[in-house]
């Protein structure tokens, strides 16, 4: 029997790779030594900061696994977000904090997932239960995720849970939650190593909004301005991607994680939803969409009741 | 917003309605109020038996829900086991141990599953990690789904950990283990109230086995000859639903829950996959499946590898 492999989804965030990094901890404190934390993709600025802090190696990059490779998934159970043959992967294990997406498997298995804004906050509750103890470094991968999920708990996606657990955590972590996650969350924002064509696929999900086959692309940043210099290189992308992938609609929510607004910007035919869906007149394909921050909780189903 | 219904599969089995009833019972002390156990049909002999033991009701009877209800799924996650407009009530939790069956939600919620051989074991968990208390009527309820989901143990789907929880249940229980677990079983295997029709139907699932349109049906005995007393006019109606319902295979399993056997009768066109997979040969339609109990893992699998 081949290793264990643990991953996070495609285009992975903060939460992906340090989930990955603490249950494959976890599962080595509990007796299973062959398992290998691994990612489905680059590790972002932001992810590189904390693993830079914490002086760790980034989990091993793969694309696919060989048939029958028993693997844990965390952070997504959407058969489109993991690896392409999962059908032909053991699912041991699943710790999740999204909605069901339909995963078939041909056994049972071990699935936790909670209605939680970040992934770290579950994890902490498994080694809770395992009696295992939560070290430093442990301790600052699960607060960086819960961070990260959160925007430091601005979200509306954050429980009292994710902020109860992640203010016990920044403690063991010995770490300034405000410091450490601006600090954090900027280094995310830092675009300047990307092409137009990187920063338009940084966090990008394909959905349809009843029938409108729609991308929604989000960019955080510190100063929107700053990003939006790059308009009309960003529309030229976004232009290209719609006419080659069919889409109805293209949403760039550029996000201002110091005063938690984002601007967006939207173009293709259906343009007109996200006018529709808050209120607002996209004056060259822009607007400002005051306190929204969340795309799974304040924009994909106030966009979707409107389509 | 209205009560949140609690409910296990359809043709409920010993494991479905008492988990309907334990955690309705820990969200009560969970300090939900408003939670209802319900189930999706009649209370079969073996349940019936515990049911009386405890005094207990049997959960309301429902055959849908209004749409936009809240609910809580236990001992099932498959679309085609739970009610038909499952797609527009909100699922609150899941607590199963099945494999992932393809259901999609729109938001997150909680899921609960682990690869143990009754949900009752998975109820015995949460209850220790919320620390509430479980009194004699609870352990009852849940040592009776553990005893009938795994044969008193004998069953190859049974776990240390339910066969572990089993009997610490059955002391706080007050239980004798193989009087209770014996008197228990054989109460579900008094067919006499039921026609041939409701017989076939007792624990009917259909599946699919590669291509093979197929039915499994299982009826615990006592006594196998007592059974196929019966086998001419089982055949008959086998074959009418085989007609109906345009299957290559109806396979009815009658298992002796003392011996740990199985007598099978296969009928349609696909019957030779009976023999295939088990080195048997069917004279007159049926044949002795020594140490065969359990369809989860020692039908299913081995007859989808033959299909």
């Amino acid at each position: 029997m081949g290793k264990v492999l643990v991953f996070g989804h495609k285009n992975p965030d903060t939460d992906s790779i340090t989930s990955s990094l603490v249950i494959a901890n976890l599962e080595r404190k509990l007796g299973n030594n062959d398992v290998e934390a691994c990612r489905l993709g680059n590790v972002n600025k932001e992810t590189e900061y904390v693993l830079n802090y914490l002086k760790l190696e980034a989990p091993t990059l793969i694309n696919d696994v060989e048939d029958g490779t028993e693997v844990i998934l965390v952070d997504h159970n959407s058969p489109e977000e993991t690896v392409s043959n999962i059908n032909n992967a053991k699912i041991l294990k699943i710790v999740d904090h999204h909605r069901l997406c339909g995963l078939v498997t041909d056994t049972p298995l071990y699935f936790r997932a909670e209605p939680v804004g970040c992934t770290g906050t579950i994890m902490y509750k498994l080694y809770k239960e395992n009696g295992i103890e939560i070290d430093k470094k442990i301790a600052t991968l699960m607060v960086s995720a819960i961070i990260s999920d959160t925007l430091l708990f601005k979200s509306p996606t954050c429980t009292e849970l994710d902020k109860k657990v992640g203010i016990e955590l920044s403690r063991i972590a010995e770490i300034d939650l405000e410091k450490y996650g601006m600090e954090m969350l900027k280094a995310g924002t830092d675009l300047s190593s990307f092409s137009i064509d990187e920063i338009l696929n940084l966090d990008a999900k394909e959905t349809l909004l009843k029938s409108v086959k729609t991308v929604i692309n989000q960019v955080n940043t510190a100063s929107i301005p700053e990003v939006m210099k790059m308009k009309d290189d960003l529309e030229r992308g976004m232009n290209k991607i719609i006419n080659e992938k069919g889409l109805d609609l293209f949403v760039l929510l550029i996000t201002d994680i110091v005063n938690s607004n984002s601007q967006v910007i939207a173009l293709g035919k259906n343009a007109d939803l996200v006018e529709k869906s808050y209120g607002v007149k996209l004056e060259d394909n822009t607007a400002l969409l005051k306190g929204v921050v969340s795309r799974k909780k304040q924009v994909i189903p106030i966009m979707t009741e409107n389509a």
